[in-house]
């Protein structure tokens, strides 16, 4: 076991493109854990784009990281010491530890799991809170129907890979946006998507309207800005939306929309919505999802940043759309 | 009886506002009704925003006026003769007449009203497709709850005045906004908003942190455009919005709203309706409606204009908010 924690702590609010000089990695002395608690040496470190938001200091669903401390995150890893009685070293645990190596727990939040059939690393993506944003946005915000058409941005993404394959799973058909023909690719051959459109071909509508050409009943929206308006214009009478980010967004001024229009020509539902915010569905997302995953008919792919201190550049590559599949750090 | 029908015909399609040389009025003979139908003399027309429309010839959720086609529209009148088994001579009847002073019907979205105890004009405002727009919004998509804060645009219209009055009658605090001091002192007044932002004013903003100092629960929007992108920034964490209508943007191009993100962040639900849709709802909305209107406790107030050659610069007038309460046109 190495001497020392090493942690990344945010150094300063970004004004834009977050870039690595907004974080400082820091080595610290491992915690000791107090009665009832736990120390966890962290094995993965999930990147997510929400943690772009903890990064500002405005109003949102979530209090901001401050200024010094350590950044917020998602990870899986081993009980190193329990002073728990519902914990004992060697368990593998998923929780949020945060951007560091080692973690102190009061056991809120931390789950014991079964790395036995899969990998330790899904339960940050596919049976993690990824999957589950896939699963309650697609099954209890869009209700797709069997037969309807399913349009998710950032379509080989942890959310978007989930989100096609879960609509195919219920009989819709699926069609995914995103950046590049290898992307899209992936997302069709090997993630059987109906279709995929490249938005960086530059003819994003024309697209459209071949892969959906009976229009959109169900929008899963990740990315926002330019892309969302357009398909807003595309979307079906009665249909629905769930907003699960606007990644696009975080960075920079909002794109001016035009066509909220929509919203009421064609009675859509819209609806954003934090997974956090929804533990009582969370058992029935990871029956299904787990079911799907062992069966072999949700793929999934992860992109591995390695040690801590890439965590970073990782995380900036993350906004930029540089991954592909679901980001993590391996930190051991 | 006068001896011919006169109506009001769609001569072309507006580009931009509406003129009155979109309109030709032409004399017609009365028309005979066939077997199983019905001549109605109109008394009222109602005047309303989605007539807009209905004048474009663009995808939307209705069917557009033909070009030489008599416009469509709400009316009270008279059964004159029937050869229906439903109706006979002298039943008072609200249906969807058209501008002009008499109308065949088979019967069709026709329905005997009793004008007895509220006048028959209150069966195309309060008592009709408006009162009932707004109770199917605040009621089903917004679902206030007390002590919870619920704006309205358009607040002293045929919807707004009742979104604002059912309201108060569940528990909760109504604020609208309008057009001018004189209607914001009736809607405060005269039908007991708790208050009304007058945003021609130019102080939206700070008047709106004034009157819901606790941020927006329940939208109830019917204007679109820069005010509501402006209250999309005030929304509450789960919060809603029923999207009614966008009366600014019918006549121009659409405003770029900015403040979309607040969907998610809020994890807001937006929903578009259109009250003809939720038929089944109409009995449960004009009970509550028409008890609250007996026993005085939802007010009411119309602009009259008068003879069907004035409904062309009245329906203009409308587009631009220069009506005060429910608009409709007196035929007899």
């Amino acid at each position: 076991m190495s001497e020392t924690n090493l942690q990344v702590l945010l150094a300063s609010r970004p004004t834009g493109w977050v870039e690595e000089g907004n974080f400082n990695v820091v080595a610290t002395p491992i915690p000791e854990p107090k009665e009832g608690e736990i120390l966890v040496r962290n094995h993965y470190l999930s990147l997510d784009p929400y943690m772009r938001g903890r990064m500002n200091d405005t109003k949102s669903y979530a209090a901001p990281v401050a200024i010094g401390a350590v950044m917020v995150g998602g990870t899986v890893g081993e009980v190193v010491k329990s002073n728990h009685p519902g914990f004992k070293a060697g368990d593998k645990v998923v929780g949020f530890g945060g951007w560091q190596l080692f973690a102190i727990s009061d056991g809120t939040m931390l789950q014991k799991v079964d790395d036995s059939k899969v990998a330790l690393s899904a339960y940050l993506g596919v049976l993690g809170m990824p999957g589950v944003t896939a699963w309650y946005g697609l099954m209890d915000i869009c209700e797709p129907k069997p037969g309807e058409t399913v349009v998710v941005t950032a379509a080989s993404g942890a959310v978007g890979s989930v989100v096609g394959q879960l609509a195919k799973i219920h009989g819709a058909r699926a069609v995914g946006i995103a950046g590049g023909a290898e992307k899209c690719r992936y997302v069709v051959d090997e993630l059987g998507f109906d279709a995929c459109i490249d938005y960086k071909a530059g003819k994003l509508w024309a697209d459209l309207k071949a892969a959906a050409p009976k229009g959109i009943d169900c929008l899963f929206e990740n990315v926002g800005g330019e892309i969302f308006d357009m398909l807003l214009g595309r979307m079906n009478a009665f249909s629905r939306i769930a907003v699960c980010g606007l990644i696009s967004q975080y960075n920079s001024e909002p794109y001016p929309m035009k066509n909220i229009g929509s919203v009421l020509i064609n009675r859509i539902r819209m609806q954003g919505f934090i997974v956090s915010e929804h533990l009582p569905r969370w058992p029935a997302a990871l029956k299904e999802l787990g079911t799907e995953v062992a069966a072999g008919r949700i793929k999934y792919r992860e992109s591995v940043a390695h040690g801590l201190r890439a965590a970073p550049a990782a995380f900036i590559g993350l906004l930029k759309g540089q991954n592909f599949g679901k980001q993590v750090v391996k930190l051991i």
